[in-house]
């Protein structure tokens, strides 16, 4: 059988570990795709650098474009990350009639519209299971699986590094710059952690998840994201002190008449009780409502070298089937066209912390404003007295629109010092 | 488009929720195939009965061998259940060039050899995602997600049935007899439980799990099976003491060398720690341990009618797209061949209550049959005084063989009254 051959862009942490597994499972690869895989060449920035993996150097090339230019090359696989070049690249190669593998959350949260209108145009096959959530089958589940199903709602920790930290600041006490440097030191931050720690990386799995769960196109521009920065020590332990745990979660919802759908990242406070809550260090895992189907989680690692080969690889033989069978796999879906709705819309439930004048009277105009904006509340609790009088209150389902309208009250009102801290609860009631 | 016509065999529990999505999501089935999707039978044993959905009456036969052999059907969907005559319509569909979805995980772990071989004879798909852990998408992840990857482990709780029972007797402390009357009358067992207390169903579900990690032809009758019906209150109250929890489990596990795999069903103490010792009621959940991916957990409803219409449908989907663009899904994957071990070499642990003697010497003799057989002793630990004495000892990993050779040897011991009770250990080491 002639061999199917493979082009590789990018050679770091995922690369290496795809040219290690080629090399490495070749005779199985070869028996489940039909036919051997064979690496055609490695696109690289620079030639001499130190790799994980041994390459022959005959393969190596700074030139990407010509690569997956090549006549001889059938399958692409990216893992460069980001949008340019990436994107100019995917896009020739599919335009040639080339499938592409990928792994780039950031470009398809970005553009993802383009790519695949690019694999229609050359007729190949745009896969890219391993953007999300690492090595968990996520994304074929919800392409495929669920695809006589109707998702409800995609609830998940898809940031093995926001976890990490939040898991060190739950089980330590420390601060999150505390938490952040070991995560650092680990190697499971990096030396700018911005696209994790302010909810990017999770923003652009959540497009990419609501985009499959609704049948619609959603970009990163259009998921509300707050990252976990300005979570404190004080947070984690009075979240803690009532049986929760704070979480950095992806949500994506349908609206209850099925109209549009919120999608969303923040932190919020989930109960301890939750499956959610036991995930530890850099897992993830994705909860995953349908209305048949009922509660569905997956489970494992969301990132690193080998697990996210796996995820590759596992496309790759698809793919690779697929171009023998002269086939090709599901295409993007968005027949349903749903819109996003602003975060104001997206019903929710808050947690706050209220530093109040201990006098008679002060729950009672509290209580008053939560029902001016028509916000029900579950429990209310005073802790301490005195100048340390603190109102924690927990709510019942609202609009975000009125829980934001409440906080704004709140903060107007003399008998509130100050509103101490708000985070969202989810995963209850 | 011309619609794509399916034949229904089975119109009860699962039957009927497939009719009513088909009616109900036929708009959305249709855009995500590519052509409206017909129902053009429904086989059933008598017409006139009353059933949970409305079926036009024109489309009922008790034909069912007519129906599959219509020239006009080009999807058969079986839910009947059992061998015959589910296996004959199945090969006469698949032969007939017909697709064919089924659920049917008897029939598939006793023959689905005969099947594979019919769906490649007539050129058509033979999918059975609803066969193992209902709504649960597993059997497209090992089939197609972990494609590049290898599987080492498969390890879970794939019968609700018993696993509501199990969970029953931990919570409520009640009795195996009682938890089962419970679930019998909550609709959870049938009024004959045997397939589920005695392992059957299990067993069926770990031949078809153990066929797919493995790339290899497993049939029952290769599953080591345990049923749960021995389990005592006591049981499962001395396991609950000692921080662990009874589950049936369904291992399939790939020996060191590679070269052989066991596959097993039968009760063990799992840590409750363990991610699966949370997994209460009729729910299912399932770890995959892989190389490259490491370890993923699947968890959600195993059962139902509703949550397996749901995999039924999603099968239905991918097999008309298929079917619409003239290719096939992944066929049977075999190429590795692997033989299924002995019980005896399965590597395990165990513990075990012994009643004994109050008097020196003991732990030193019931120590020294252990190391005759090579079992290392984990813990142990001395319960009670003169007659009540009991030695509870948790073993290292052993072969099952040592294992079992251990327990003969103990019954032969004058200083042990009795083995009061022995059970394998798994989830932890």
């Amino acid at each position: 059988m002639k061999p199917l051959k493979v082009a590789l862009l990018g050679c770091g942490v995922v690369g290496s570990q795809v040219i290690r597994l080629l090399h490495e499972q070749a005779g199985d690869l070869a028996a489940r795709v039909g036919a051997p895989l064979e690496l055609a060449g490695v696109a690289v920035r620079r030639l001499g650098r130190k790799r994980d993996v041994e390459v022959d150097p005959a393969l190596l090339t700074t030139d990407a474009e010509a690569l997956v230019a090549r006549d001889d090359v059938d399958i692409v696989i990216e893992v460069i990350g980001g949008i340019e070049p990436a994107r100019t690249l995917i896009v020739s190669a599919l335009r040639g009639g080339k499938s592409v593998v990928t792994a780039n959350k950031a470009l398809l949260a970005e553009d993802g519209a383009t790519l695949h209108e690019a694999a229609r145009a050359g007729n190949g096959d745009l896969y890219f299971e391993a953007s999300v959530a690492g090595a968990i089958p996520l994304l074929r589940p919800l392409r495929e699986s669920l695809a006589g199903d109707h998702v409800k709602r995609v609830l998940g920790i898809v940031n093995g590094t926001t976890n990490y930290i939040l898991d060190k600041m739950d089980s330590t006490g420390a601060s999150f710059t505390d938490a952040l440097e070991e995560a650092q030191t680990l190697g499971y931050a990096e030396a700018d952690p911005t696209a994790d720690v302010e909810g990017f990386d999770a923003a652009a799995k959540a497009a990419i998840l609501a985009g499959l769960a609704f049948h619609s196109r959603v970009t990163a521009a259009e998921v509300h994201r707050e990252g976990i920065t300005e979570i404190t020590a004080t947070d984690v332990a009075s979240a803690k002190a009532m049986g929760y745990v704070i979480k950095l979660l992806a949500i994506c919802a349908r609206s209850d008449d099925g109209r549009s759908f919120g999608v969303r990242v923040h932190p919020a406070m989930i109960p301890r009780s939750h499956p959610l809550a036991g995930v530890r260090e850099a897992y993830n895992a994705v909860f995953v409502e349908a209305e048949s189907a009922g509660q569905l989680m997956f489970y494992g690692k969301g990132a690193g070298g080998a697990p996210t080969a796996s995820a590759v690889l596992g496309d790759l033989v698809a793919v690779a089937r697929n171009r023998l069978a002269g086939a090709r796999g599901p295409e993007e879906s968005t027949y349903a066209s749903l819109p996003a709705h602003p975060m104001g819309e997206t019903v929710t439930r808050c947690h706050v912390a209220l530093d109040v004048a201990d006098k008679p009277g002060v729950l009672a105009r509290v209580a008053e404003l939560f029902a001016k904006h028509d916000v029900s509340i579950q429990t209310v609790r005073q802790e301490g007295h005195g100048d340390d009088a603190q109102l924690v209150i927990v709510t019942h389902r609202a609009t975000d629109a009125a829980l934001t309208a409440t906080m704004e009250g709140l903060r107007e009102l003399d008998i509130v010092r100050a509103v101490a801290s708000v985070m969202r609860v989810e995963g209850d009631e």
